[in-house]
């Protein structure tokens, strides 16, 4: 099952709106087959590895990180082929939330007569598709805040310097984040201060983000990067202030602007949105207050914070989230540390809103 | 040594102004003595060891966590002790940096034809003894900055709201940390709004160390704790302008006041008087403008965070570091993490000036 999670995490960032999924077929103590979800729409986990195993599918154990779909999509349904397959016994990591197999998957393996066994390496597997399942249950996707700090928490001196707070292994470690998610959301004013690429950019290539731009009334700049690089797709969401002709030179670009209802943005309404356009992850590189707009809303599931070694003082100087802010500690959003790591000299932190006991 | 560096540990806080020690006397594979340095004034280390070894001590190797001293003090050398007892090998750790010993101890025993090693765990004897080590060669105290945020930085809500940014266990630490420093450093602001008593409160005692208040203009509150409590003793720091009939209250309660030539207060002007009065370690558990006033200044070895996995914003909300702060990102100091830890709920980072290579 180790191999398998190892072969789905490699395929992140690759099979959206798919889940990834690595599966091996063992027989006698020995890997006959192996294999993953690649792309949407091409093989899955489960076929690709029994393809490879053959005949030797037949009495074997199949290892396998999320339950076997029973429906038919762009491919037949995994578990009648694992059926007729012969395989022995069917070890599944975790259920998939999709609405279209919640067990069934599994309940068509046990009609067949195979064994099948469900929890093995359970969290990581959940975790491996954490995005799948937030952008499957709920309609909208998954978002992670990412900030840079440095230890006294600024994001930019008082004169408005950033350049860098954060290590060059920080930045790739930001890359291959972009790299994961199928968008990547900034405010405006990132773009006309920074006019940056927000594309992703490691030794071997990698996917960009579609990039979502929060611009109430449209002031992108025209000759940014976001809107004539065509590294990616580029949506730009507006208040309702902004007329049709403003849009037009942009349209003509290839972006795509989404006049939203109200004069302000809504956080929820963009996540709506998004959504509706298959978008299951989202990236947010905000400044102080695009990340306050989705605290305030509570409007996200994941933090990472790089934290460089250095002191910067300043009572001016910027911090990851400011706002309004909530007014006492005991209002605060209370998180919980998933992860607390070193990353080149820096220290990276994930951090989870906390999940009320059930 | 590992023994030896452990006893020495639990003594921290209670031998000041000298180092802490621990020795260990091994004879033919079994301990034969232990002891340690609890107290200035009474026996060392070595002395509390070799005299529980007794007759076994002829013949024998001891380790000890620093070089033994050459020199009378309040007690007898102890390298003429070691000579003495007649042991083979002294194992030591580190070489002390106090100049009446630097090296004499070592060359003492070897003129007896002792066989002595230096080095074994030396890095872990350094950082054992780290205030002592800085005291003797700096003549002022190591000044370690503390302080506790959300995960976003704050120190306090835009209402200025700081209870309880970190758990019991944080608070628990940071009465370690009192006991183990000789004296703790607040401003006077936060002696008005937060009345603190400043002491040690761990479940079995502690050490109260010295509190140190920085009031420029004597506006400590005459019944507050740090003033009438007796626990431990107050020296309040003030600039030029304040006159002696404000002082006389303050000093018929029993603090000190000290004066200083200029009307603001210079923070390396106090921690020479504070080395002239054998402190030899500065907790300070300042808000974001004393502890900015000590960055500025570059004068502090040391700063401990505990982080709270909460988020708080608000751009008018405190953070650790305020003052006028560095212009850019590049100016900042650059610092480097010397741990990085969990302490109950909350994230414990120790960081230090980064020292230039040589």
């Amino acid at each position: 099952m180790k191999l398998a999670i190892s072969m789905a995490e490699t395929t992140l960032g690759q099979t959206s709106p798919n889940p990834v999924v690595g599966s091996v077929v063992v027989k006698n103590g020995e890997i006959v087959g192996m294999g993953a979800h690649l792309k949407a729409g091409e093989g899955h986990a489960e076929v690709n590895a029994l393809k490879m195993a053959g005949d030797k599918a037949k009495g074997s154990d199949i290892y396998v990180t999320l339950e076997p779909c029973s429906h038919y999509g762009k491919t037949p349904p995994c578990s009648q082929a694992l059926i007729s397959s012969g395989v022995k016994k069917v070890h599944i990591a975790t259920r998939d939330p999709n609405p279209l197999v919640a067990g069934r998957g599994i309940q068509q393996l046990r009609d067949a007569g195979i064994e099948v066994v469900v929890g093995e390496l359970e969290e990581e597997a959940r975790e491996l598709n954490k995005h799948f399942f937030h952008f499957i249950q709920n309609g909208t996707p998954y978002v992670t805040l990412k900030t840079a700090v440095t230890l006294d928490g600024k994001t930019a001196s008082a004169s408005g310097d950033s350049k860098w707070i954060t290590s060059e292994a920080s930045r790739t470690d930001v890359h291959y984040d972009r790299h994961r998610h199928d968008a990547i959301l900034v405010g405006v004013n990132t773009v006309i201060q920074d006019n940056p690429h927000l594309t992703t950019r490691l030794p071997q290539g990698g996917k960009n983000p579609i990039r979502i731009i929060l611009d109430t009334y449209l002031r992108t700049p025209i000759h940014s990067h976001v809107v004539e690089d065509l590294e990616s797709r580029t949506i730009i969401f507006t208040g309702s202030s902004v007329k049709e002709e403003q849009k037009k030179p942009y349209i003509d670009r290839g972006c795509e602007i989404v006049s939203l209802a109200n004069e302000r943005i809504g956080i929820r309404t963009v996540l709506k949105e998004l959504g509706s356009r298959k978008i299951a992850s989202l990236y947010v590189e905000g400044g102080s207050s695009v990340h306050s707009a989705f605290l305030e809303e509570k409007a996200f599931q994941e933090m990472v914070m790089y934290m460089a070694p250095k002191l910067v003082g300043g009572n001016a100087a910027f911090t990851s989230f400011g706002g309004k802010g909530f007014p006492t500690i005991a209002e605060g959003l209370e998180m919980e540390i998933a992860h607390l790591d070193r990353v080149g000299q820096d220290i990276k932190i994930i951090a989870r809103p906390k999940r009320e006991p059930l």
